[in-house]
């Protein structure tokens, strides 16, 4: 079976995010003044193949774990489509 | 009223991504066999106050084509939260 594990990777709540505090600032000066706050991180989008869904799930939280997150600076969450 | 716009930001299908490459190799060198395809991009988190959900879909429209997105090489997608 075929999946599609769509992974936002961001900076956890605590942490200042000095990227995200740029972007803010930006959006103000080109005058976007609802703007309150921003955060920025990583979004990554994998294509695998795995014998059913939950095999798929254990494989992503592996990959996030092992590879893509810095679990000391940032929390991960995944949705995984079936195609 | 408050909002939060959930924006992904990737490369365009077309292109070639050698963050993803990158990351795929890196997965592979891991034994994670199924992985076929990574592409990486960005997720930004914003939060933003407009008067309804049609001013801060347009604010958010706005900011992706002015600032957040680089649309030669990135195409945008987002989810407006109500909070």
């Amino acid at each position: 079976m075929n999946f599609r594990a769509e992974i936002d990777i961001m900076p956890h709540k605590e942490l200042l995010d000095p990227q995200g505090k740029a972007v803010a600032h930006g959006l103000h000066n080109l005058s976007f003044d609802g703007v309150q706050d921003v955060r920025v991180g990583r979004h990554i989008s994998i294509k695998l193949s795995a014998k059913d869904k939950s095999e798929a799930t254990q494989q992503v939280e592996d990959a996030c774990k092992k590879l893509l997150a810095n679990a000391i600076m940032e929390g991960y969450s995944f949705e995984l489509i079936e195609e």
